[in-house]
Protein backbone atom coordinates (compact mmCIF):
# COMPACT_ATOMS: atom_id res chain seq x y z
CA UNK A 1 0.00 0.00 0.00
CA UNK A 2 1.17 3.46 -0.85
CA UNK A 3 0.05 7.01 0.00
CA UNK A 4 -0.18 10.09 -2.23
CA UNK A 5 2.98 12.13 -1.45
CA UNK A 6 2.05 15.00 -3.93
CA UNK A 7 -0.63 15.79 -2.03
CA UNK A 8 1.34 15.97 1.39
CA UNK A 9 1.25 19.09 3.30
CA UNK A 10 3.39 22.18 1.42
CA UNK A 11 1.79 25.43 0.64
CA UNK A 12 2.21 26.56 4.46
CA UNK A 13 -0.36 23.42 4.76
CA UNK A 14 1.15 21.62 8.06
CA UNK A 15 -1.71 19.67 9.42
CA UNK A 16 -3.60 16.64 7.28
CA UNK A 17 -7.08 16.19 6.74
CA UNK A 18 -8.09 12.90 7.19
CA UNK A 19 -12.24 12.28 5.75
CA UNK A 20 -14.22 9.50 7.25
CA UNK A 21 -17.35 8.28 5.03
CA UNK A 22 -19.24 5.86 3.82
CA UNK A 23 -22.38 4.06 4.42
CA UNK A 24 -24.55 4.94 6.52
CA UNK A 25 -24.33 3.33 10.25
CA UNK A 26 -21.09 1.60 8.86
CA UNK A 27 -19.49 3.62 12.03
CA UNK A 28 -17.92 6.93 11.28
CA UNK A 29 -18.50 8.28 14.61
CA UNK A 30 -17.03 5.43 16.57
CA UNK A 31 -13.78 5.42 13.94
CA UNK A 32 -13.33 8.98 14.04
CA UNK A 33 -13.31 8.67 18.35
CA UNK A 34 -10.91 6.31 18.14
CA UNK A 35 -8.71 7.86 16.00
CA UNK A 36 -9.20 10.85 17.55
CA UNK A 37 -8.16 9.51 21.03
CA UNK A 38 -4.90 7.91 19.43
CA UNK A 39 -3.46 11.06 17.75
CA UNK A 40 -4.11 13.23 20.99
CA UNK A 41 -1.83 10.47 23.22
CA UNK A 42 0.60 10.69 20.30
CA UNK A 43 0.62 14.92 20.89
CA UNK A 44 -1.17 15.88 18.02
CA UNK A 45 -3.53 18.74 18.14
CA UNK A 46 -7.11 17.38 16.59
CA UNK A 47 -9.92 18.96 14.86
CA UNK A 48 -12.98 17.03 14.57
CA UNK A 49 -15.80 18.18 12.56
CA UNK A 50 -18.14 17.23 10.07
CA UNK A 51 -20.55 18.02 6.48
CA UNK A 52 -22.79 19.46 6.08
CA UNK A 53 -21.94 21.43 8.76
CA UNK A 54 -19.30 22.25 10.84
CA UNK A 55 -19.35 25.98 11.48
CA UNK A 56 -22.19 28.10 12.83
CA UNK A 57 -23.10 28.69 8.91
CA UNK A 58 -22.85 25.60 7.78
CA UNK A 59 -24.96 24.21 10.65
CA UNK A 60 -27.71 26.26 9.44
CA UNK A 61 -27.21 25.16 6.23
CA UNK A 62 -27.03 21.36 7.03
CA UNK A 63 -30.62 22.43 9.29
CA UNK A 64 -32.32 23.11 5.35
CA UNK A 65 -30.52 20.13 3.57
CA UNK A 66 -32.01 17.82 6.30
CA UNK A 67 -35.19 18.99 7.23
CA UNK A 68 -37.64 15.54 6.20
CA UNK A 69 -40.31 18.14 5.28
CA UNK A 70 -39.32 19.74 1.83
CA UNK A 71 -39.28 16.85 -0.55
CA UNK A 72 -39.60 19.47 -3.00
CA UNK A 73 -35.72 20.98 -2.84
CA UNK A 74 -34.34 20.49 -6.37
CA UNK A 75 -31.27 18.99 -7.10
CA UNK A 76 -29.51 22.17 -7.81
CA UNK A 77 -30.50 23.84 -4.59
CA UNK A 78 -29.34 20.92 -2.35
CA UNK A 79 -25.75 20.69 -4.56
CA UNK A 80 -25.20 24.44 -3.87
CA UNK A 81 -26.30 24.45 -0.56
CA UNK A 82 -24.17 21.27 0.24
CA UNK A 83 -21.40 23.61 -1.85
CA UNK A 84 -21.96 26.82 0.24
CA UNK A 85 -21.36 25.02 3.82
CA UNK A 86 -18.37 23.24 2.47
CA UNK A 87 -16.36 27.12 1.25
CA UNK A 88 -17.60 28.25 4.51
CA UNK A 89 -16.35 25.16 6.44
CA UNK A 90 -13.18 25.05 4.26
CA UNK A 91 -12.52 28.82 4.77
CA UNK A 92 -13.72 29.36 8.28
CA UNK A 93 -12.59 26.08 10.05
CA UNK A 94 -10.07 23.88 8.11
CA UNK A 95 -7.27 25.87 6.65
CA UNK A 96 -6.83 27.64 9.46
CA UNK A 97 -6.32 24.07 11.65
CA UNK A 98 -4.19 22.96 9.12
CA UNK A 99 -2.05 26.07 9.13
CA UNK A 100 -1.53 25.80 12.57
CA UNK A 101 -0.48 21.77 11.88
CA UNK A 102 -3.25 20.57 13.53
CA UNK A 103 -5.17 17.09 12.01
CA UNK A 104 -8.53 17.61 10.77
CA UNK A 105 -11.00 14.59 11.10
CA UNK A 106 -14.21 14.52 9.22
CA UNK A 107 -17.26 12.84 8.90
CA UNK A 108 -18.41 12.93 5.54
CA UNK A 109 -16.60 15.92 2.51
CA UNK A 110 -17.13 16.25 -0.73
CA UNK A 111 -16.87 12.41 -1.62
CA UNK A 112 -20.29 11.87 0.45
CA UNK A 113 -22.49 14.50 -2.38
CA UNK A 114 -20.31 12.71 -5.18
CA UNK A 115 -21.77 9.10 -3.68
CA UNK A 116 -25.16 10.61 -3.09
CA UNK A 117 -26.04 13.33 -5.29
CA UNK A 118 -24.02 12.38 -8.08
CA UNK A 119 -24.45 7.97 -8.02
CA UNK A 120 -27.41 7.54 -5.68
CA UNK A 121 -29.71 10.46 -7.04
CA UNK A 122 -28.51 10.50 -10.60
CA UNK A 123 -27.41 14.07 -10.61
CA UNK A 124 -25.28 15.22 -13.72
CA UNK A 125 -21.40 14.08 -12.86
CA UNK A 126 -20.30 17.55 -14.44
CA UNK A 127 -22.45 19.79 -12.42
CA UNK A 128 -21.88 17.95 -9.13
CA UNK A 129 -18.06 18.56 -10.26
CA UNK A 130 -18.85 21.86 -11.12
CA UNK A 131 -19.90 23.07 -7.85
CA UNK A 132 -17.68 21.22 -5.82
CA UNK A 133 -14.43 22.70 -7.76
CA UNK A 134 -16.01 26.51 -6.98
CA UNK A 135 -16.43 25.25 -3.08
CA UNK A 136 -13.13 23.60 -2.68
CA UNK A 137 -10.96 26.05 -5.25
CA UNK A 138 -8.53 22.83 -5.92
CA UNK A 139 -8.18 21.98 -2.53
CA UNK A 140 -8.08 18.39 -1.45
CA UNK A 141 -8.08 16.37 2.00
CA UNK A 142 -4.85 13.90 2.52
CA UNK A 143 -6.80 10.76 2.78
CA UNK A 144 -10.09 9.42 2.53
CA UNK A 145 -11.05 6.44 5.32
CA UNK A 146 -14.35 4.90 3.03
CA UNK A 147 -15.86 2.97 5.95
CA UNK A 148 -17.94 -0.09 3.24
CA UNK A 149 -20.72 -2.16 4.42
CA UNK A 150 -24.11 -3.51 2.70
CA UNK A 151 -26.98 -1.33 3.19
CA UNK A 152 -28.56 -3.72 4.52
CA UNK A 153 -26.54 -3.82 7.62
CA UNK A 154 -25.89 -0.42 7.77
CA UNK A 155 -29.74 0.83 8.27
CA UNK A 156 -30.01 -2.32 10.79
CA UNK A 157 -27.49 -0.69 12.65
CA UNK A 158 -28.98 2.87 12.65
CA UNK A 159 -32.28 1.53 13.16
CA UNK A 160 -31.21 -0.71 16.31
CA UNK A 161 -29.95 2.68 18.09
CA UNK A 162 -33.22 4.03 18.24
CA UNK A 163 -32.38 7.14 15.76
CA UNK A 164 -34.76 8.75 13.87
CA UNK A 165 -34.47 8.33 9.79
CA UNK A 166 -33.31 11.91 8.29
CA UNK A 167 -34.15 13.01 4.87
CA UNK A 168 -31.53 10.83 2.66
CA UNK A 169 -31.01 7.97 5.17
CA UNK A 170 -34.92 7.05 4.23
CA UNK A 171 -34.64 6.85 0.94
CA UNK A 172 -34.76 3.38 -0.58
CA UNK A 173 -31.92 0.98 -0.08
CA UNK A 174 -31.30 0.55 -3.97
CA UNK A 175 -30.96 4.14 -3.45
CA UNK A 176 -27.85 3.59 -0.59
CA UNK A 177 -26.54 0.44 -2.99
CA UNK A 178 -25.76 3.18 -5.89
CA UNK A 179 -23.94 5.27 -2.93
CA UNK A 180 -22.04 2.54 -1.88
CA UNK A 181 -20.86 1.82 -5.44
CA UNK A 182 -19.84 5.70 -5.98
CA UNK A 183 -17.42 5.68 -3.04
CA UNK A 184 -15.68 2.03 -4.29
CA UNK A 185 -15.52 3.72 -7.97
CA UNK A 186 -14.08 6.81 -6.08
CA UNK A 187 -11.39 4.74 -4.37
CA UNK A 188 -10.66 2.59 -7.38
CA UNK A 189 -10.08 6.03 -9.23
CA UNK A 190 -8.04 7.66 -6.73
CA UNK A 191 -6.34 4.60 -4.47
CA UNK A 192 -3.48 6.77 -2.92
CA UNK A 193 -6.05 9.22 -1.13
CA UNK A 194 -9.12 6.83 -0.93
CA UNK A 195 -8.70 3.68 1.22
CA UNK A 196 -11.69 1.00 1.95
CA UNK A 197 -12.11 -0.14 5.05
CA UNK A 198 -14.79 -3.51 5.36
CA UNK A 199 -16.98 -2.09 8.27
CA UNK A 200 -18.53 -5.69 8.87
CA UNK A 201 -15.82 -6.55 11.46
CA UNK A 202 -15.21 -5.40 14.99
CA UNK A 203 -14.77 -1.93 15.72
CA UNK A 204 -11.08 -2.59 17.15
CA UNK A 205 -10.32 -4.37 14.01
CA UNK A 206 -11.33 -1.28 11.65
CA UNK A 207 -9.53 1.43 14.11
CA UNK A 208 -6.52 -0.60 13.87
CA UNK A 209 -6.49 -0.25 9.97
CA UNK A 210 -7.30 3.02 9.95
CA UNK A 211 -4.66 4.29 12.66
CA UNK A 212 -2.30 2.34 10.56
CA UNK A 213 -3.24 4.57 7.41
CA UNK A 214 -3.38 7.83 9.61
CA UNK A 215 0.40 7.04 11.19
CA UNK A 216 1.47 6.34 7.81
CA UNK A 217 0.46 9.84 6.07
CA UNK A 218 1.65 11.38 9.10
CA UNK A 219 5.22 10.25 9.14
CA UNK A 220 5.83 10.03 5.27
CA UNK A 221 4.35 13.94 5.86
CA UNK A 222 6.74 14.95 8.60
CA UNK A 223 9.15 13.14 7.17
CA UNK A 224 8.72 15.47 4.13
CA UNK A 225 8.10 18.48 6.01
CA UNK A 226 11.51 18.23 7.52
CA UNK A 227 13.31 17.97 4.19
CA UNK A 228 11.32 20.94 2.82
CA UNK A 229 12.50 22.92 6.43
CA UNK A 230 16.09 21.57 6.23
CA UNK A 231 16.60 22.57 1.88
CA UNK A 232 15.21 25.95 3.46
CA UNK A 233 17.68 26.56 5.78
CA UNK B 1 -38.07 52.91 -26.81
CA UNK B 2 -38.07 49.47 -28.39
CA UNK B 3 -38.27 45.88 -25.93
CA UNK B 4 -36.48 42.73 -26.86
CA UNK B 5 -38.80 40.02 -28.84
CA UNK B 6 -36.65 37.31 -28.85
CA UNK B 7 -37.22 36.89 -25.41
CA UNK B 8 -41.33 37.40 -25.43
CA UNK B 9 -42.53 34.26 -24.00
CA UNK B 10 -42.48 30.89 -26.24
CA UNK B 11 -41.40 27.44 -25.23
CA UNK B 12 -44.50 26.89 -23.55
CA UNK B 13 -43.83 29.90 -21.19
CA UNK B 14 -47.38 31.81 -21.93
CA UNK B 15 -46.55 34.04 -18.92
CA UNK B 16 -44.22 37.31 -18.34
CA UNK B 17 -41.42 37.80 -15.76
CA UNK B 18 -41.14 41.50 -14.83
CA UNK B 19 -38.12 41.70 -11.80
CA UNK B 20 -38.44 45.53 -9.86
CA UNK B 21 -34.57 46.34 -8.46
CA UNK B 22 -32.63 49.09 -7.59
CA UNK B 23 -31.21 51.07 -5.00
CA UNK B 24 -32.46 49.98 -1.24
CA UNK B 25 -35.59 52.43 -0.22
CA UNK B 26 -36.41 53.14 -3.47
CA UNK B 27 -39.43 52.42 -3.65
CA UNK B 28 -39.82 48.93 -5.10
CA UNK B 29 -42.93 47.32 -2.76
CA UNK B 30 -44.94 50.26 -3.79
CA UNK B 31 -43.84 50.14 -7.09
CA UNK B 32 -44.82 46.17 -7.42
CA UNK B 33 -48.23 46.99 -5.54
CA UNK B 34 -48.88 49.68 -7.56
CA UNK B 35 -48.11 47.49 -11.31
CA UNK B 36 -50.11 44.13 -9.48
CA UNK B 37 -53.44 45.84 -8.54
CA UNK B 38 -52.83 47.60 -12.42
CA UNK B 39 -52.73 44.21 -13.99
CA UNK B 40 -55.35 42.48 -11.63
CA UNK B 41 -57.51 45.31 -12.69
CA UNK B 42 -56.67 44.18 -16.49
CA UNK B 43 -57.83 40.58 -15.61
CA UNK B 44 -53.97 39.47 -15.39
CA UNK B 45 -53.37 36.53 -13.10
CA UNK B 46 -50.20 38.12 -11.27
CA UNK B 47 -47.50 36.23 -8.30
CA UNK B 48 -45.73 38.41 -6.49
CA UNK B 49 -42.45 37.28 -5.30
CA UNK B 50 -39.05 37.78 -3.96
CA UNK B 51 -35.14 37.35 -3.82
CA UNK B 52 -33.99 35.67 -1.84
CA UNK B 53 -37.03 33.51 -1.24
CA UNK B 54 -39.87 33.40 -2.94
CA UNK B 55 -40.71 29.82 -1.33
CA UNK B 56 -40.10 27.85 1.80
CA UNK B 57 -36.82 26.82 1.16
CA UNK B 58 -35.80 29.71 -0.33
CA UNK B 59 -36.83 32.17 2.65
CA UNK B 60 -34.88 29.61 4.63
CA UNK B 61 -31.72 30.64 3.00
CA UNK B 62 -32.90 34.05 3.32
CA UNK B 63 -32.53 34.29 6.99
CA UNK B 64 -29.24 32.89 6.56
CA UNK B 65 -28.10 35.26 3.87
CA UNK B 66 -29.62 38.19 5.68
CA UNK B 67 -28.21 37.55 9.63
CA UNK B 68 -26.26 40.45 10.77
CA UNK B 69 -24.80 38.15 13.12
CA UNK B 70 -22.53 36.36 10.50
CA UNK B 71 -19.88 38.39 9.04
CA UNK B 72 -17.60 35.68 8.50
CA UNK B 73 -19.55 34.67 5.85
CA UNK B 74 -17.14 33.75 2.87
CA UNK B 75 -18.10 35.37 -0.52
CA UNK B 76 -18.65 31.69 -2.78
CA UNK B 77 -20.84 30.48 0.56
CA UNK B 78 -23.14 33.56 -0.11
CA UNK B 79 -22.73 33.70 -3.96
CA UNK B 80 -23.65 29.66 -3.53
CA UNK B 81 -26.71 30.17 -1.25
CA UNK B 82 -28.17 32.83 -3.43
CA UNK B 83 -27.82 30.50 -6.47
CA UNK B 84 -29.30 27.72 -4.27
CA UNK B 85 -32.50 29.92 -3.17
CA UNK B 86 -32.68 31.57 -7.01
CA UNK B 87 -32.79 27.83 -8.70
CA UNK B 88 -35.64 26.85 -6.32
CA UNK B 89 -37.29 29.85 -6.67
CA UNK B 90 -37.43 29.25 -10.55
CA UNK B 91 -38.31 25.83 -10.51
CA UNK B 92 -40.82 25.74 -7.91
CA UNK B 93 -42.50 28.92 -8.16
CA UNK B 94 -41.57 30.94 -11.33
CA UNK B 95 -41.45 28.67 -14.01
CA UNK B 96 -44.86 27.01 -13.36
CA UNK B 97 -46.49 30.29 -12.99
CA UNK B 98 -45.23 31.06 -16.20
CA UNK B 99 -46.20 28.48 -17.84
CA UNK B 100 -49.80 28.97 -16.50
CA UNK B 101 -50.00 32.12 -18.53
CA UNK B 102 -49.40 34.36 -15.16
CA UNK B 103 -47.36 38.07 -14.99
CA UNK B 104 -44.34 37.13 -11.85
CA UNK B 105 -43.52 40.10 -10.00
CA UNK B 106 -40.16 39.92 -8.31
CA UNK B 107 -38.50 41.77 -5.61
CA UNK B 108 -34.60 41.70 -6.79
CA UNK B 109 -33.54 38.61 -8.71
CA UNK B 110 -29.40 37.76 -10.51
CA UNK B 111 -29.70 41.44 -11.25
CA UNK B 112 -29.16 42.22 -7.61
CA UNK B 113 -26.63 39.84 -7.33
CA UNK B 114 -24.66 41.05 -9.75
CA UNK B 115 -24.54 44.48 -8.45
CA UNK B 116 -24.28 44.13 -4.95
CA UNK B 117 -21.85 41.04 -5.05
CA UNK B 118 -20.06 41.89 -8.21
CA UNK B 119 -19.38 45.29 -8.25
CA UNK B 120 -20.10 46.64 -5.14
CA UNK B 121 -18.16 43.70 -2.92
CA UNK B 122 -16.23 43.53 -5.55
CA UNK B 123 -16.50 39.61 -5.99
CA UNK B 124 -14.77 37.93 -9.05
CA UNK B 125 -17.89 38.30 -12.50
CA UNK B 126 -16.74 35.05 -13.67
CA UNK B 127 -17.56 33.75 -10.94
CA UNK B 128 -20.64 35.84 -10.06
CA UNK B 129 -21.78 34.73 -14.36
CA UNK B 130 -20.87 30.91 -13.25
CA UNK B 131 -23.28 30.74 -10.06
CA UNK B 132 -25.78 32.41 -12.17
CA UNK B 133 -25.59 30.46 -14.66
CA UNK B 134 -26.30 27.46 -12.93
CA UNK B 135 -28.76 28.61 -10.66
CA UNK B 136 -30.80 29.42 -14.26
CA UNK B 137 -29.70 27.28 -16.48
CA UNK B 138 -30.47 30.15 -19.49
CA UNK B 139 -33.54 31.31 -17.94
CA UNK B 140 -34.01 35.14 -18.58
CA UNK B 141 -36.86 37.59 -16.71
CA UNK B 142 -38.39 39.79 -19.69
CA UNK B 143 -38.05 43.25 -18.26
CA UNK B 144 -36.29 44.71 -15.08
CA UNK B 145 -37.39 47.64 -13.85
CA UNK B 146 -34.52 49.35 -12.03
CA UNK B 147 -35.44 52.02 -9.93
CA UNK B 148 -32.47 54.09 -9.89
CA UNK B 149 -32.01 56.80 -6.66
CA UNK B 150 -29.22 58.48 -4.45
CA UNK B 151 -27.75 56.04 -2.32
CA UNK B 152 -27.99 58.94 0.34
CA UNK B 153 -31.63 59.55 -0.30
CA UNK B 154 -32.14 55.84 0.07
CA UNK B 155 -30.77 55.42 3.29
CA UNK B 156 -32.47 58.47 4.23
CA UNK B 157 -36.08 56.59 3.28
CA UNK B 158 -35.56 53.67 4.96
CA UNK B 159 -34.22 54.88 8.29
CA UNK B 160 -37.58 57.70 8.31
CA UNK B 161 -40.05 54.44 8.06
CA UNK B 162 -37.68 53.11 11.16
CA UNK B 163 -36.65 50.11 9.65
CA UNK B 164 -33.78 48.29 11.11
CA UNK B 165 -30.88 47.98 8.75
CA UNK B 166 -30.26 44.12 7.73
CA UNK B 167 -26.53 42.82 6.82
CA UNK B 168 -26.33 44.46 3.65
CA UNK B 169 -28.17 47.76 4.26
CA UNK B 170 -25.95 48.60 6.70
CA UNK B 171 -22.49 48.32 4.40
CA UNK B 172 -21.39 52.00 3.49
CA UNK B 173 -22.45 53.97 1.49
CA UNK B 174 -19.50 53.76 -0.86
CA UNK B 175 -20.40 50.20 -1.53
CA UNK B 176 -24.17 51.24 -2.57
CA UNK B 177 -22.94 53.69 -4.56
CA UNK B 178 -20.96 51.05 -6.67
CA UNK B 179 -23.88 49.02 -6.94
CA UNK B 180 -25.80 51.94 -8.31
CA UNK B 181 -22.97 52.23 -10.90
CA UNK B 182 -23.76 48.11 -11.41
CA UNK B 183 -27.14 48.44 -11.96
CA UNK B 184 -26.34 51.35 -14.32
CA UNK B 185 -24.29 49.09 -15.86
CA UNK B 186 -26.40 46.09 -16.43
CA UNK B 187 -28.57 48.34 -17.76
CA UNK B 188 -26.62 49.86 -20.74
CA UNK B 189 -25.33 46.25 -21.49
CA UNK B 190 -29.20 45.22 -22.08
CA UNK B 191 -31.01 48.36 -23.05
CA UNK B 192 -33.79 46.40 -24.31
CA UNK B 193 -34.37 44.00 -21.31
CA UNK B 194 -33.22 47.29 -18.38
CA UNK B 195 -35.25 49.99 -18.17
CA UNK B 196 -33.85 52.71 -15.17
CA UNK B 197 -36.84 54.38 -13.66
CA UNK B 198 -35.69 57.71 -11.86
CA UNK B 199 -36.82 56.93 -8.46
CA UNK B 200 -36.18 60.09 -7.07
CA UNK B 201 -39.58 61.61 -8.53
CA UNK B 202 -43.31 61.07 -7.14
CA UNK B 203 -44.31 57.42 -6.18
CA UNK B 204 -47.53 58.19 -9.22
CA UNK B 205 -44.82 59.29 -11.80
CA UNK B 206 -42.74 56.45 -11.08
CA UNK B 207 -45.45 53.65 -11.66
CA UNK B 208 -46.72 55.32 -14.51
CA UNK B 209 -43.45 55.14 -16.41
CA UNK B 210 -42.89 51.50 -15.31
CA UNK B 211 -46.84 50.38 -16.27
CA UNK B 212 -46.56 52.08 -19.70
CA UNK B 213 -43.50 49.61 -19.77
CA UNK B 214 -45.08 46.33 -18.60
CA UNK B 215 -48.23 47.05 -21.07
CA UNK B 216 -46.18 47.45 -24.07
CA UNK B 217 -44.40 44.12 -23.04
CA UNK B 218 -47.38 42.57 -22.36
CA UNK B 219 -49.06 43.75 -26.05
CA UNK B 220 -46.05 42.55 -27.50
CA UNK B 221 -45.96 39.31 -26.28
CA UNK B 222 -49.90 38.61 -26.19
CA UNK B 223 -49.59 39.40 -30.32
CA UNK B 224 -46.58 37.01 -30.74
CA UNK B 225 -48.47 34.39 -29.00
CA UNK B 226 -51.81 34.79 -30.90
CA UNK B 227 -49.03 34.72 -34.11
CA UNK B 228 -47.38 31.52 -33.07
CA UNK B 229 -50.59 30.08 -32.26
CA UNK B 230 -52.14 30.90 -35.48
CA UNK B 231 -49.34 29.77 -37.29
CA UNK B 232 -49.52 26.11 -35.19
CA UNK B 233 -53.30 26.02 -36.15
Amino acid sequence: MTLQTDTLPFHGRRGYMIVCDGSNGAGKTTLIERVRSHLVALGREVVVTREPGGTPIGEKIREILLCPDTPEMCDITELMLFGAARAQHLHEKILPALSAGKVVLCDRFDSATISFQQYARGLDAELVARINTLALDGFRPDLYLILDLDPVRGLQRVRARGQALDRLEAEKLAFLQRAREGYLTQAQEDPGRFKVLDAGRPADEVAAEAIALVERLLGQGDQHIGTVRQEAQ
